[in-house]
């Protein structure tokens, strides 16, 4: 019942961050592509990547890109899928243009954005968004944030015997 | 398949601008819910709306909050469901404030988030999740889509003749 | 020699910024093509101006969008023409979202961006660049510029008559 | 008469910044106890930790969080004791995220924000705090002004030798 | 065993701002002053108020001042009781100047620092501090904490109300 | 041994801010004299004015400018005289911009900046100047700063009887 | 048909960014000249190159300067060639400053600015004004256009590449 | 006739900028002191300063401060000299806390604010001030500006060689 997440970044140089996204779908088994596709240097492209996203059965999108990020936005466009889109730093500005490019949406066209350079967690809202109608998903969801809550305690032990408590 | 959508603010307050998204939700005939619950005067009711989220049938929660607004994050620490944030303006910082502790989330925690104020793209945003495995639901979207680039085409023939053109 | 100047703007609210780069251009008489097109509700339209400016006889395409204002940048995507961006304000970030999503593209593919708001010195740029071959049209272009001197010297007389000087 | 301090920070990657802040405090032979509790993965332990640390003999209580940083104001939401907030640097927005979500509080749950990266001030002015009836701490704080009082003047000579004065 | 909490603003103008902490501070019959003394054109003055405020039976002092508001930080540098700062807005930075100037205070002399306008928060905060070793005081805040609490669920009512729900 | 100040501003719109400029120096009977005259649109005019102005007996400049406010820069760089910058508000960057422009000019030319809008303490740096070497104009300033003391006190007990204390 | 282009940049130290603005007009065969020209140091200087421009031959300016960034402003008060602006980085500011500096032009003086660093665009912007009028000029613009298509697919290959797909 | 200047700065860690401040003045053979003075360490010792500084012989102040920076504004505090402030950068806020709490002086007590990190040009500020009515340092100052004109032109040949022109 699930379906493909699609990872797109403007350019190569995103990889160091995105690739997170990637590593942490695959880690949950969720099929995933991945795709270069720049808002400006290949527009046909990326509005036929969202446009032809469901029938090819994509059920979410994860846009990275920096600077006057309109990936996301040019991809959620074209689409009634769920758009994620992860602002990347790198300019002089240090990702908060790519930040208000990318989460000061108009009306009718959310892109749902997560922090700056925030790959992991993209990948999460997309497994959260799958996971909506997918029992198992959800309780491999449910494992993870066991997870952190035990590693929680493990720093916590770790920290104060740093601090002699 | 679908389920409902929980629509939490932060105060009363906030209602001029979380209506909406009620408003939106119920044109697409979603199941709504609202409650007003502060992450800082009513943590245990935040916590509880949460965690219970999935087996009382919400499929997505969305929390609208000013200020530093927590309720996003604190709503997401306690669900694996997809949390959508509006941070609301309203302060001195004009909703910067809002913005950067809805969407600033650590790794491991996200939050979905839309523009300041953009209660009514939180509730597409919704829908759009909903719809990743609702055929007619996804329809509805491509028909508002639809909608909205008739309503470009009207726009412009209104502005054209404004012009002169 | 000139060639027809094209405005292009996201929204039909935007045209209270947005008339005031008709009527200069006009006062130019430049001829001037106006259009309502949003990157976010109709891209194809978008792509479909741009990248068809050229045969149509654009020189100048001018481009005004507030918020994420991906529309400069569309634009410039699909032709190889001179875009100028006018980020608007209006939003709660009052129109800084707007100039970091219009000024700061990607190597490749560059925006002239104006001041928030800026539309009048839009026209006007976009009458240079038709003046760079265009000696009657740099002749008008330096008539301005004199009657601008000239108007500091009234304004001057007019403050320094309030002030008693 | 006096009582102890919690410092709580939301991971073990706080430490190097947040050690000063219980370093401080035992200077002063103020019992420090320490716990790292994030208000994204540990929800109830933060909660828990707050609700009842008057009765567990805490006076203060200090957060040391980044990011979107929740942490003292969740803190905060559950005990009438003092909270002290320290932003964290260490995001793109070089900690102006965390000290937006740390001391834009609303209206009846304050939290006494420091500067950005502060965990030293967070220290003193829970001495401060402890030493409003304490007279024999007030006289150990009064003596730490003297002797930065002291330094300024050591300083002054050092930076007087160095310019030739 | 408590003591009175001085209030001091920079200038009359931010009475209107201002006027909430004392009026907070008589809700719990807490003991208060109030002085206009501005850190720029009374440094006497101030200095006098702080170096002197324990021994005249303060034991917090709330300031509220804006655009570069030195006030709280002039006034901590002569005392080790607490020093609670209040950022004001009212300039064109709109009391992000205000906030840097009060928050950003260096190592050995904190400001406890409350949102921007918050002068409610400063009079809650001091009585928390006089509520570290005041039992009844305590209970009185945890009667406010209550009845906050249940005013969010009049205020769920009345929205929910409103929503027909 | 006085000199006079000449008050630049680049618009006449920016008389409603500057006015207290003139009037503040007519207070102290400094001698001034008053031009509008535009970096941009009478540069010449601008560099006219600074390159004279020692010749023509003025001691200091004050130049109020908003937006890309570069008239106290290109005024600076032909006098070695003070040139007083005034940074003005009024576009949607709310006198960020002109603040920015205005105060970060490149060493070897520096502009001696007042807060954004501060018209009248241009006028009180501009006479401060011109009292390091005027006894009796330095006491007409002593006298105003203590005038200021005593309007803190008579504000101190109008705020107070407003408190009834 | 064509022109030169004139880049000058306001500091030796310049050269390090604005070198990609002179390699890429050069790899378009456009005649490029280049001049340091400080509009604080060398106003006159900066006054002549832009009021001879037109009749020296020159079809564009661009204008390179970081800080108080007043070089392209004040190029553009003496000329209606088109003045493309790139604000540099460098300061503490990261180039808001000069952004801000360069963008903000009050009406009537347009500079068509670019992203903070953005040499290589200028240029590129400066080619596709010379390119409106000039036919093999366009169309070597359009080949880089195919040129960056193709380089976003090769792009795409490598990371597919790296991420085994 | 002219003055000494005296140098005051927070800290002694502020001598790596405040250097230059020194070193320019006694280029210029103007008499020179220096003290280490925290308006938040030692504030009696910085009204002391100020008070006292005309009688001292003293002609212009130069405050360098960094972070919440209310040297300056102290010091302007007690004295009708000019009062000139360098923010200084070095926290996490990169100098804009320093830049704001300096700048943003309220009516009555200005601080003349140089660019961040600016001590050089406040040294040449003060210069001004002292050659206002001091022929031979204006004349100096003079020579200054020609300088840097030759210096503007040797930039300029080195430039033009490393681009071949």
């Amino acid at each position: 019942m699930t379906g493909k997440v699609l990872v797109v970044m403007g350019s190569d140089s995103d990889w160091k961050i995105m690739e997170s996204a990637v590593t942490t779908l695959r880690s949950f088994a969720v099929e995933t592509d991945l795709q270069v596709a720049s808002a400006h240097r290949a527009p046909e492209k990326v509005l036929a990547l969202s446009s032809g996203a469901r029938e090819n059965g994509y059920a979410v999108i994860i846009a990275g890109a920096g600077a006057a990020a309109h990936l996301a936005g040019v991809l959620a466009s074209k689409t009634t899928l769920p758009v994620i889109g992860v602002p990347l730093s790198g300019t002089a500005l240090q990702g908060l243009d790519a930040l208000y490019a990318t989460v000061q949406m108009p009306s009718g066209v959310p892109v749902a954005t997560v922090a700056i350079d925030g790959a992991k967690n993209a990948a999460l809202l997309a497994i959260q968004i799958l996971a909506v109608h997918d029992a198992p998903l959800a309780a491999r969801l449910e494992q993870e944030k066991a997870a952190m809550l035990e590693q929680v305690e493990e720093k916590n032990q770790k920290i104060r015997n740093l601090a002699d408590l």
